[in-house]
């Protein structure tokens, strides 16, 4: 068996991350890296690999990694789609996941390639979950409790605030998947802290939840990348209530997202043309290593 | 859509449950009952139901959902296989689920028929979220901890000893897989305790295991049908150690056994020709309803 040739594009933090985790496995490599600069500047960890613009420098790619931003995966999937390379993302925009699903599996077909999208761990792995869940007892609510952990698009909306030099929202978990935001911010010189904590508290992003807006020296010295989600669900399996099933993770937010990416390029080679979440793909498809040998060890 | 037609084939505890899930489903319906006696004596829920001996009395089956012994699984779903109707079964014997997996994978295939093997919830869907927590973090250590519950093969081998009336074996998880076996003996008029005791712990079944022997008066009075699991593995996704991942269940057994074979029986019809373990499919097939419906929900 040849390794999955597998190409990142965007190097951002979660670009780093998959890159581990694709030197990590043993039926994978990473031909290269694509960037906007070709440029490896200030990344001692890039040494020796190659480093492009443009993915046809690369010679053979069988998977691209989207590692950029959820509103620029599209184009980058429709681009790498038509020249016949997988690609995958974690792709997190709930409201259009469908939307691009079907708009991608169209791309895909037509050109003989597979898109696994929305593979991070939530939406992601933590979806496989939710789908087993719902199956062992179809009657019933699941409440997805995540944190505690950075949110990034919480982060984003406190630090656009005027007057705030820096921002960091922590999602914790208050149960029944609801959650309370600790927005901790540091203030640009004669910044007034109860006018920001007003606008924050008001912010579509802040108002619907127990949000505390905190004053603080320096934001980065809070930051860690753990997170974790606790998902419960409390059913009806045929006619028996009262069946309690709950998982929990506590993570490195982005290593375990590079890691699903590895999960989902590994199983975009399995598939037939199209474009597939990861509810609709056999998680054996997802594994390294010998098929039988994993149902022995596994099942 | 027309509804799936299941059939029941053997109807102990897990036959009953898994009419009830059947029953529960808007998607299928259960055609009747196959047993060795055509005969629903002491049984009013079976009332205004088909019992036979003879799947063929019951017209068009697609799936038959074999609740049987695990031994006696090969020949039934042989038989029915044969026939080219589906079977679903949670058959337990782990050491052959792969060989069972071959051999009736053959017999599918001839008959362009499906079968899914090992779907109860351990084999079954605990192999799923296995498998997903090793694509997680593909290095590491998973623990499989079970109960507390009845454990029905050391209950039976407590039973068979000369002097025990009734026997329960209850399995206490103590963590990294290791289990306490808490026994429960009521004895047989004149029968020596302590020897009972003493054969009961140097038994293979108990030998290997912390065991206790605790005598009682009436063990029916101690029998629920609660299980449970906690599923744990700490490992490394790329390179980042420390990823703590858990699924917990706290569950009636037969219900959740009988409602994941109605999951498997749903999956079946939409499987090509073959046999799968519950890795091997994707989970969305097991599910109910619409697929952009689940997906928009689930993902």
């Amino acid at each position: 068996m040849e390794n999955i040739k597998v190409a990142i594009v965007g190097y951002g933090n979660i670009g780093r991350f998959s890159l581990e985790a694709v030197d990590a496995a043993g039926d994978m490599e990473c031909v290269g890296i694509v960037r906007r600069k070709a440029s490896a500047e200030g990344m001692p960890e890039l040494n020796g690999r190659k480093v492009v613009t443009d993915i046809a420098e690369l010679g053979k790619v069988d998977v691209a990694i989207l590692s950029v931003p959820s509103r620029k995966v599209e184009e980058n999937a429709a681009k790498y789609l038509a020249m016949g390379i997988n690609t995958v993302d974690s792709f997190d925009i709930h409201t259009d996941i469908c939307g691009l699903r079907s708009r991608l599996d169209e791309v895909a077909k037509a050109h003989g390639a597979v898109s696994v999208i929305s593979a991070g761990w939530d939406p992601g792995s933590d979806s496989v979950v939710r789908a087993l869940m719902q199956g062992l007892a179809p009657k019933g609510i699941s409440y997805t409790n995540f944190g505690p952990g950075r949110s990034m698009g919480h982060s984003v909306a406190a630090k656009a605030v005027e007057g705030v030099k820096d921002a960091l929202s922590v999602t914790i978990p208050v149960g029944t998947g609801l959650h309370r935001r600790m927005v901790y911010v540091s203030l640009e010189e004669g910044a007034d802290f109860a006018k920001i904590e007003k606008t924050i508290l008001s912010d579509p992003y802040f108002c619907h939840d127990d949000s505390h807006v905190i004053k603080v020296d320096d934001v980065d010295a809070l930051n860690d990348m753990g997170h974790g989600v606790n998902l419960v669900r409390k059913g009806v399996s045929g006619a028996t209530h009262n069946q309690l099933l709950e998982f929990n993770m506590k993570i490195n937010n982005p290593a375990l997202t590079g890691q699903v990416l590895v999960m989902a390029a590994r199983a975009s080679v399995r598939q037939k043309p199209g474009c597939y979440t990861m509810i609709e793909i056999p998680v054996i498809d997802m594994l390294e290593g010998d098929r039988e040998q994993l149902i022995r060890s596994l099942v």
